[in-house]
């Protein structure tokens, strides 16, 4: 069962214990453009105790240089080194695991944040935003030319998405031997400032169905994105604290990783998925209602 | 194990058992725009033997009325009222099982087919072919008003799907009460002239993966197409004979009603989908190459 916090003593219990601290940012540190009551306040607190801390988000529509802009927007402190995000991840499992050869390329469903990542990771690609895709004309496999290089199609969250980018998707992993099937993640919904759209997971849904298979997923729960922060930096999984407000996301990625996990009630977990009878199988170690609650620990 | 059928005497046996033969189209009649050789001459076989003919497919992008004209290009003799597709089981659904009540109203997803038909069944609907949601332009929550008389999304293959109507549909499916989430069908595949594409399944695969929820599905293999059939046509299901090209559409809708299954291999399913290690679990009553193959059938 999870350790319900509420008293300043158990928060400075909590800052005893871990010295990275992981942070999903959507629904934890802002909601869309608003940010969460308390969150700059705690992060400060926790910078002046000397905590390492890490920024570990699926959206894939910024690159880390973008999401920098984000947290600045916002007033958050924040380098880019401490962001990770799961376009960047998809780019280094592209370029570092999969080893895609420099001739070869990916077709892209997804926007300016996985194609900035991939180009700083030196991957070709096509698709993406090219205009020529972001389009609703009628898709024709009579003019459509197969391009033999595409060698994996990576798909994340795409507000652009239509039956061209799907059509163009699906003739590359079904024609192009050995073409590998990538998503940035596989979010259900996403948490934009006036409520729930579909996520990442939506986008790539059709080619999961139409392929009838499933997609290698880069960002939380999966451990690519966990092997992509320790090829980085160093940290303890036991002095670790990965904080989030989904909980197979954030919290089954913690628990992947032998991290601690903090469940937040600020996002997309409700009272009813950690208690009564349907509540989810996946249970953190501390829960607490929001981040801001940290305030509390007692001052040096 | 299937009956594999070669010989005149396999097809005569045929057409002695059998009263009622229901086709499907894509992929047994026609690809796209080009007729199966010996499609037209076994249809007017069966027509001089007296038998009746019925075309079930869950093609939902045409009407009835428009999907005759297909049937007239391609100098196929039908009428509408042996036409029976998914759009108009659909909207037969939502009128008289589902008993929409006159001020409600349906999102769609589609394409003018089910527009037709739910006109035709006085079915009030908004979203379809309307230039507001057929767009690429940001979706914002924002900018959007929830109708709360939208009672139904009915999703069916639309090739002008993109973000907005995937979150218009999703808002209506989680914020207005008792909101019915209904596919003309699943298939995963469109078999256009030169080659496969996504299907009607990959369409509302989004919304699927983005509720966590399986919707009511109308066409073949679901039960919702014969009870159709049946409220208009009376025929013997032991005398009946379901023809199609794909296995867990077809076949198993034809075994889900009680019927004799003739799979023809001019479509979807591949030899290595019948017979060897990874055959499928669905085994159809007969098996021949081609419709085109009953042309072997004696001559009265």
């Amino acid at each position: 069962m999870a350790a319900r916090l509420s008293s300043p003593e158990h928060y400075d219990s909590l800052l005893d214990k871990f010295d990275t601290w992981m942070f999903d940012c959507d629904g934890v540190l802002w909601h869309g453009d608003r940010l969460i009551d308390g969150a700059v306040e705690v992060l400060d607190i926790l910078r002046k105790r000397g905590k390492r801390l890490l920024f570990v988000t699926n959206n894939a529509s910024k690159s880390r240089k973008s999401y920098k802009g984000k947290f600045d927007q916002l007033g958050v402190e924040a380098r880019v080194d401490e962001i990770y995000g799961s376009a960047y991840a998809a780019a280094v499992y592209i370029s570092s695991v999969m080893k895609l050869p420099k001739d070869k390329k990916v077709y892209v469903i997804g926007m300016t944040g996985i194609e900035e990542e991939l180009r700083e990771e030196g991957v070709s690609f096509i698709g993406g935003t090219d205009p020529a895709d972001c389009t609703l004309e009628p898709f024709s496999l009579t003019n459509f030319t197969l391009d033999p290089d595409v060698g994996a199609v990576l798909c994340g969250l795409d507000v652009h998405v239509n039956y061209t980018k799907l059509s163009k998707a699906f003739q590359y992993l079904t024609r192009n031997p050995g073409c590998q099937f990538l998503v940035t993640n596989e979010d259900s919904t996403y948490p934009s400032a006036d409520g729930l759209l579909p996520g990442a997971g939506a986008i790539s849904a059709p080619l999961r169905f139409a392929l009838e298979k499933d997609p290698i997923s880069i960002g939380k729960p999966a451990k690519t994105m966990l092997d992509c922060i320790q090829a980085k930096v160093h940290f303890d999984p036991k002095r670790t604290i990965m904080i989030g407000d989904r909980l197979n996301t954030d919290i089954l990625f913690g628990q992947a990783g032998g991290l601690s996990t903090l469940l937040v009630m600020t996002g997309i977990t409700l009272e009813k998925d950690i208690t009564g009878p349907n509540a989810s199988t996946i249970v953190p170690d501390y829960v607490t209602g929001s981040i801001g609650d940290l305030r509390a620990v007692k001052a040096l």
